[in-house]
């Protein structure tokens, strides 16, 4: 037997209208459905090699700007799963040596799971040479658990679709990257760790009064996203982003215990974004669960909203993307 | 003829459950009924003079810190209507001199016109005899179109209940100043004057879909609010005021146009707040229209919770009060 290796790079994507509540936590099924862009320059790269001669699968992790690390605990028990779930399909038991690396920061306000659980699933079933559709290859990421990532498989501008059943939820591109010359500027006002897991997060929305309501508003969110991405509308994209990333937080501040996400700097930019638009720089806010901001413009005012950004006091960096290909394998065999 | 004059003094309040959304802008009728506590320090001193040789109703402000200035447009108006109100009461025409003095900066998170229509009504009525009951000299308070200045009438901790009627939209004390030693330490952030004001603040609820949500939730705080106030249970209180300022504030995030009041200050504050309580400090915000935020604490606990109020960046000054009596006439005839 010989080992069966390959190698996957899977984009982080940012949300326009967000995942937030987990329906059935066993199948990740989302409570609403979602749009997203993936992102140009924040990647992970994950090689996937099947080696008869493990015991037990392997798994490091390189993160950006720190050494190689072995996987434990929780985050080593979320890949083994999802490598179970692949040799499932593939009908084999043979373990695993995984090597992922992120080529930007994590916990800066950039789902990096995504990118990770779409680099991992491509890769995986790239070298057991399982045969998927990408539709299928989308409903098998979102298994993993990190049900964003299934965002990340197809290219450009997507749609994760729910009707609440395993293979009816999935996500499709609606745009290929080039439709659309966006940018998505992050503003990193904290760059520490979440005090608040995703898990949890999925968990909690459903205790909130307001839940309800925000469930009845993404259907129309939906709707007019997808106008605004056919019709490159950043106005309508804008307020539309803005208005769901509010609708996610208030969320997440009336459940019960409540969760304030937002600190010091992030109010800092959304009245900064506010003023500025006001003066015919036109920056839109979305917020992912944390402080940072992901400012939405064209690509053309970039450059000028990257430097307003990081003139503020509260802002300690700032990361530039456009609109990025899916998930892809880079070396098989 | 002869002139008839009376003084009275009018406290600010502050409510544990918000009135937010005006039902019958003519009356002032609100949609939900809400909860407050007198201040005892921030008081505004009004003069009214029914003088039979003028012309014209003459008002005179004077703010904390400034000259003593003439009112006109708007702030004018508003004092000659609640004038005009009280002599249609008392069946007469005279015109009168209001001169009104604020011991407290305007526009720093304290509602400065609750103070100035319960004073402003109170003297008025004094000065001209005109007989009405506590209840009564609420609701003509309220009819000012500064609602909450009804809740300044009565002493204490102050309950503006309301059936939707004008004669059933009045205030009542539920307890003395001294029931509970509580204080109010206000974190100001942001001395600015409100970018929106208050009547626009009041049409725009309706506009918010989860306006119908927060009338909902309104109900049972307000059981909830007179349990803890009768209870002297500042947890049960602390808890109240914060998911009720919550949801207004996302009401106002919510509504068509939105309205973001919470600056970088505020979340700095709500931040710290929730650090002190892991460590046994037990302070509580609630935030009205603007981005100050008042802190709810014991009172053996407000010089340590002021302290580090003023140890935040982002706090200017702060200003700290105790339960405090209703307006009351200090000089007659």
């Amino acid at each position: 037997m010989t080992i069966r290796r390959a190698t996957a790079i899977g984009p982080a994507n940012i949300a326009f209208v967000k995942y937030w509540g987990v329906q059935d936590a066993a199948l990740t099924l989302p409570y609403n459905e979602s749009l997203s862009m993936n992102l140009d320059r924040c990647l992970t790269t994950t090689t996937v090699e099947f080696d008869p001669a493990l015991n037990a699968d392997e798994v490091t992790l390189k993160l950006h700007g720190q050494d190689e690390q072995p996987a434990t605990g929780r985050p080593f028990d979320r890949v083994a799963a999802q490598l179970d779930r692949v040799r499932a399909l593939a009908n084999i038991e043979t373990q695993a040596r995984v090597r992922s690396e992120n080529n930007f920061p994590s916990d800066a306000g950039i789902a990096s799971s995504a990118a990770a659980f779409s680099a991992l699933t491509l890769a995986a079933v790239a070298a057991l040479g399982v045969d998927l559709s990408e539709r299928e290859l989308s409903v098998l990421t979102r298994r993993s658990g990190s049900g964003s990532a299934c965002r990340s498989i197809p290219t450009g501008f997507v749609y994760w679709r729910n009707d609440g059943t395993d293979a009816g939820s999935y996500a499709e591109s609606v745009a290929p990257p080039e439709h659309w010359a966006l940018a998505d500027v992050v503003a990193v006002v904290d760059p520490g760790v979440k005090s608040v897991t995703s898990a949890d997060n999925h968990r909690l929305t459903a205790t909130s009064p307001y839940f309800p309501v925000r469930l009845q508003e993404v259907l129309g969110r939906v709707e007019q996203t997808l106008t605004a991405i056919r019709d490159r509308d950043l106005g309508q994209l804008g307020a539309i982003c803005e208005a769901d990333a509010v609708s996610m937080h208030v969320v997440s501040m009336t459940a019960i215990p409540p969760t304030f996400y937002w600190n010091a700097g992030t109010m800092a930019v959304i009245h900064g974004l506010r003023r500025w638009r006001n003066e015919g720089l036109f920056g839109y806010f979305t917020i992912d669960a944390g402080p940072n901001v992901h400012v939405i413009c064209a690509q053309q005012d970039a450059a000028e909203i990257e430097q307003r950004l990081r003139a503020l006091p509260e802002v300690q960096f700032t990361i530039a993307n456009g609109p990025g290909a899916g998930a892809r394998i880079v070396e098989q065999g």
